[in-house]
């Protein structure tokens, strides 16, 4: 039974329809967003009923193809699956949660992600990069931190809306770093605060090179890795640590051989009795 | 013939004329865009004759320098200068396809690239250069479609002509990307939903990120690819391998003539007979 | 006593305790930017209180447990952290040096820098890579200065708010460099100036491309260090040039050797007597 | 009298006393943009006027200290402050010609950069790095003609201040490649034709693609010569093709000897006459 159901769950048909039906399932969002004739809002409504029955069915079958049935929400990507899979099931449509239901069926887009490896290894590799970019993030809000305490404290009264408070400045400011209109904030705090542009020109400066920082550690970290990967990869790989150490047993063999020479010189010398 | 043919075709001077007649031709191009008066709009026109007649003449020219006509077709640059030179030949100047004619006229400047091979070459690493970017491209769709999916579900209502459907969503998406009066959109978004900032600044940070990652893709490839060049153009290119099969090609000599020395040594020992 | 005061300061928990302190200082100033009841103004008030009393006591703790007092203040962070605590002490509420009361606080939140000595060293990292930028940033400030006098010569009674003076006129340059609503600066004063395009234009191209250069120039910089750092971190560090000594050294030894050989061939030439 | 000459110009006092008086230059051109009373105006005049006799006195002693006349003219720098200063002694103050003058003293600043050797050598690098990127600029110029040609073909109508005729449109392109209220302008044109986005976002993807290309074959080409030129300031630099050289010889070192043991294996054999 259990041999039957990986035989199904592993068939190139079944992966290939499961794909098919995310994509069908990305589709509906995205359809959905259009106005759209009743009859047209009701095949939707079907088509959706259907990808739905289906998703359940498959993670059954992978949950059923398991051996240990622990071992299924071990996979991140698993309970992602179901929650998403369980949610959509629940019947909420025409009521005040049917805006989380159509929420949850947009979600279920991620799923191309979990299907195709190679999505799956390059989100892997944007959440491992981010820890160590971990201190620089840490500076970075200190920088926004301290920016928005004092453009809070001074800029309140001249426009509530951009420096009302702390958080609400931290926008303003990353607004400022994107350099949205940032001169518009500037020349209105210029006219109150004659010296507010270096504030500005200060923030845009420090920012700009701690996220140049930022990029370079990257690029840096990433040619290193690559190095590291490329010799690892390369079974024949031979340093010049590994040479020096043949070249040494080289020495070692002619030195041997030269004592052995010497001792072949004069034989009678050392050895008269033989 | 065909070599009478072939030798005009590969002459310096035809080579020439047809390049100078090219940029005369983009020339045109952009002279056109300005208004005249109608003799000089008469000039143009017989202008414009001569220049597609002498296209004709050129690609007729090359077509028949072909040794395999059916090889003429395999360049793709040559369906496109043929297509290219066959449409402006179709007369309709003064009616409704005159748009398309003027269109046709604009393409003719993009021969340019196809006759200075250096451009050819930039051309096609950029073209080379697409597919290895391929799942990065798809990890960025996935994200700008669950994003416009979830804009277009909340923000409809708000703003139509910027979330009103899912592609609609999306184009507004890019903009943000683009920082393009990103705070304008944001804004009008915050006012019903308090929480939308986040939907923005978590946006900015995904696509940047990805988008950080793919340049640091393609710089370090570029860098291994010249560095693989770099070595192959080596002819005397030496690895450490190498050397470690050179230096234990030298143990093995020692190690011959060691056993030999030791013959040596005790010769009577072990060939008494001697 | 010395030693007491010692075991105290390095204490983990004195430690954890001082940045479980900044970062209430720090939260105390984010929550001072929102509008609050009497009664929790009150409460931050004796909180602030409280927060400057153990700042003095923790300072005094580290200057006490100082060997010689006047290397305490060799450490920039010790000054910045005395000067700062010195000034919150100044009774300054409800006067018009509140501000500059308020101001204070919030560089407190920079002693979280000088608490972690990750942050201490990205900081550091930063402010070490400036000088090196220094000619860059010199020919950036020639270019800035020539086209703010040549703006400020032309388009002063266009617009005297963008172009007043070469102050006025850097920073809208500066402006014009962040791409910040640059084309609507230039549409201004291309009405009386035609040609003012080729300023705008010349001035984006230089200063990106200085930019380009001096980014490039810190990636090779700091491509560089690393390696360098990697070999001095390396103690089994083998260079080709050590290779080349050991291989030389080999050498002489065979030549020696095989001297030695040649006499051993003909022992009874060169010493009869044996 | 030409030794005496040379000993002022390679003066320390007399190199200072000109860089001192370029830098009183420069902030003079910066002084005279603001408003003045007269006083400081005709204060500013004096000294302006002294700074053109020390100019010509300068070059004057920098060409008479030359021992080959016409050298001095090789040096592009000599002939641009010959022509600067020879402009400057043209008395067209309170003429039409007013501007041009003051113009002049702008570009005096530029002095600065002919006198510190290090800014003259970063000025020289973006100058040499310029003709390497010709074949990228090429290609970007004719991706720009054809939008601009379309785009002067069909939205001219729409906003002739945008799109009256190509060299606008190019400009309008430019604005659109920095992101600079790009939507506007498509926001504009899409309402006539509901394609027009896919002109605009081909468009970025284009030349953001092209300026990527350039910028890492920058990098590359940077720390190629980069590397290239610390191998070839290292004079002990050893490759390893110089080690396999070294090896070789040894192997044929050993091979001699190795011939001459069995020389001496057998001497009898082979020389019995012995």
């Amino acid at each position: 039974m259990l041999k039957q159901i990986q035989l199904i769950r592993n068939h190139k048909v079944f992966e290939t329809f499961i794909i098919f039906i995310i994509m069908a399932s990305a589709l509906l969002v995205g359809v959905k967003t259009y106005d759209m004739s009743s009859a047209v809002v009701n095949l939707l409504y079907f088509m959706d009923l259907f990808i739905t029955v289906i998703f359940v069915l498959e993670i059954s079958i992978r949950f059923a193809a398991e051996e240990r049935k622990w071992a299924f929400f071990k996979d991140p990507w698993n309970i992602f699956d179901s929650v998403i899979v369980a949610v959509s099931l629940i019947p909420i449509e025409n009521t005040d949660m049917a805006l989380v239901a159509r929420l949850v069926r947009v979600f279920r887009v991620m799923r191309m992600i979990s299907f195709i490896p190679e999505l799956r290894v390059l989100l892997n590799s944007l959440l491992i990069a981010l820890p160590r970019l971990g201190y620089v993030m840490a500076l970075m809000f200190i920088i926004f931190y301290i920016y928005a305490a004092i453009g809070s404290l001074f800029f309140e009264d001249i426009n509530p809306f951009l420096w009302g408070d702390i958080s609400t400045a931290m926008l303003t400011l990353f607004r400022v770093m994107t350099f949205e209109d940032w001169t518009d904030v500037m020349y209105e705090t210029n006219e109150v605060y004659a010296w507010s542009w270096i504030f500005y020109i200060s923030f845009i400066f420090l920012t700009a090179f701690a996220f140049l920082n930022m990029v370079i550690g990257i690029v840096v970290n990433v040619l290193e890795e690559e190095h590291q990967r490329e010799l690892q990869a390369d079974e024949h790989y031979v340093s010049l640590a590994d040479l020096k150490v043949e070249i040494q047993e080289l020495k070692a063999l002619i030195e041997r051989q030269s004592v052995g020479a010497t001792d072949n010189r004069s034989p009678d010398r050392r050895s008269p009795d033989q």
